[in-house]
């Protein structure tokens, strides 16, 4: 959706705290100039303007391999590694391959609204755990699985943010990750690992990745360029086995299409070898944490005694919990008459009522001027609905 | 697949027939440039680095609306149009909205391998019927559409590249057409035209297009800047019933990703509403012109007598039939040692058998000196192999 429009269009002055979008302003357009006008004074444009290779760009693809082993001592050869259309494209190409219609699929409670969107389309059947402060609640998975294989089915994958994640900007503990492993190496699930908000932490240090714990087993892990440089580029990576990869890389979609963007992941790909990416993202984590602390310190100082809210260590998102008297329906409609918009809890759930009493903030997109007086106007709105106003 | 690595690193000097990719030469490199230095200089660049809209960029639809009702008398609104992924992006949509795994869908006989492999990737049966010069064989299709009906089974969708076909080159009559479309109103299906190539038509007049011939009822016509600009930019369009559109707009992916490569798309944008394309695609039609002359003259001088071919009036292909005494794969195995790379009709078919007396050339992708000197070898490896040699 494209958000620059969108608010303008609805109220004058609206702020559109629903939108998990990078702010326009943080968006590296002075940056990427440079690297498109060198990659044109270089003759490279005649090799990202035609097809590409099916795994990708090349150049990226080592950049990456590098950058993850550097960081994270992943151990992973470029045979585990392909570009991808976003993070987007790899739930889908994940949806497709390892699934058909009517298959089973687990996800948390709140899980990411636009991948359980995919998953309806593809008419599977979604199973959700409800999340804690840790991540997704075992006992619950357990019973789930139980539940499901007492009707003889199996779950194909678990799709999961394991970081910042996308409503409740919780992540999931380094425990919590090595029981769900255990659980589908027990199960027979894959887990698809979305994360896309690991580059922007803001504190403390990160848990392992699913796909390292596991040891590469079973997992398909996506990253995104998506939040540390542009989403209209449309790249990102998929992490997996070998077997996997190949078998990806070896599909009807990118034999046709030849290869995730070749344009952009170029693009890219010169980009990051440049330093600049990395550069770009320290810049980011800085600006995005500026208005994390901003958005929590308006939470402490507008919201009522009753309301609650996560205090996420990194990514877009804050998650509320409303006062019992309060339904998500009644203040949205309220909220959008004074031109505030945010994500309602209801669509990130199988069945929304579960997210009747729950809201979605993003800090990632409007001006911090904004950002406070949204905040500030929704904590005015639910005083006045909690007494009764 | 990216050739321009390819030939060089299989045999130095090879000739690869087998591509269907524009020529690196006719890449509009230089004419691309100032329309992003441009919108660079304008400050678009924000507009088209976030999420788009999921229907794709707002001002290449409306120049795509214009030009064809312009063209084509079409009468089409911008909600019959939107933005895909290159052609490919629109095969794989349908097939994925439009089938589960086990259904089946119609094909001509020989048809574009890569779409074969798509719906091979989403486990659907794949029937197909052989083509003549006009296209589709009627008698064969409805053959196929009793057998099908017979055992219960309502095809989902028939898949037809209706200009200059790959592999064939073969345009489908008007007559044809409209019989494809009273047959898909008796059995209910849908057709899935995918009109990659009607810009390039060297000469002759374009029969109207199964969307037109149809009223827009039932068909889903994909049309792609693949092969007038640039592949690597992964921007083609579908038309459809304003429902249909509206329904594929709404889902997940594009809800996820936000629409089609925003990035790229704004640039196609820019370089259409310009004029440039269109002066473009006129100078690639002369270009392409010559070397479908200089392979065909090629052909003509070079084949025995008992070799068959078509003779396209656009499009990137020519269709080779062997004398009966040679199976593709021995001819092939014999040029590939001479650095002489063609498609072999086997990937084309659903049985690979039924391809083992054909072969694929492409004139668009090789310069014309090797266009030249790869038929010539051809030519000279079928007399011998004809010969007992």
């Amino acid at each position: 959706m494209n958000l620059d429009a969108i608010p303008q269009g609805v109220v004058a002055g609206s702020i559109p705290l629903f939108a998990g979008h990078p702010a326009r302003e943080l968006l590296p357009i002075n940056g990427l100039k440079p690297v498109i006008q060198a990659a044109w004074r270089a003759g490279g444009v005649a090799r990202f303007l035609n097809y590409g290779d099916e795994q990708g760009n090349p150049q990226l693809i080592d950049f990456l391999v590098e950058r993850l082993n550097h960081r994270e001592n992943l151990g992973i050869s470029r045979d585990n590694l392909m570009i991808i259309g976003g993070s987007t494209g790899g739930v889908d190409m994940a949806t497709k391959r390892l699934t058909a219609p009517g298959d089973v699929v687990l996800a948390d409670a709140p899980s990411y609204r636009d991948a359980l969107h995919i998953f309806r389309d593809q008419g599977l059947e979604i199973r959700a755990a409800p999340i804690d402060e840790a991540g997704i609640v075992l006992a619950d998975l357990k019973r789930a699985l139980r539940q499901l294989a007492a009707k003889g089915k199996a779950p194909r994958f678990y799709y999961v943010v394991p970081n910042f994640q996308n409503p409740s900007g919780i992540t999931m503990s380094r425990e919590r990750r090595l029981a769900v492993i255990e659980l589908s190496r027990q199960y027979g699930f894959v887990i698809l690992e979305d994360d896309v908000y690991s580059d922007l932490r803001y504190e403390g240090a990160a848990p392992p990745s699913f796909y390292d714990l596991a040891g590469g087993e079973r997992v398909l892990r996506l990253g995104t360029f998506s939040k540390t440089l542009a989403p209209g580029l449309r790249i990102g990576w998929l992490i997996a086995s070998a077997e996997r990869i190949a078998s990806f890389v070896e599909s009807g979609m990118l034999r046709m299409g030849g290869g995730a963007n070749p344009f952009s992941a170029a693009i890219v790909a010169d980009f990051c070898r440049s330093g600049a990416w990395e550069a770009h993202a320290r810049w980011l984590r800085g600006q995005y944490e500026r208005r994390r602390d901003l958005a929590l310190a308006a939470l402490q100082s507008s919201m009522p005694a009753d309301v609650e809210w996560t205090r996420p260590a990194g990514g877009y998102f804050i998650w509320l919990r409303l006062p019992a008297s309060i339904h998500v329906d009644d203040l949205e409609a309220r909220a959008q008459e004074r031109g505030l918009y945010f994500a309602s809890g209801r669509g990130f759930f199988v069945d929304p009522d579960e997210g009747a009493r729950h809201l979605r903030l993003s800090f990632s997109y409007v001006p911090l001027p904004d950002l406070q007086a949204g905040i500030q106007t929704l904590g005015a709105l639910i005083a006045g609905m909690a007494s009764g106003g």
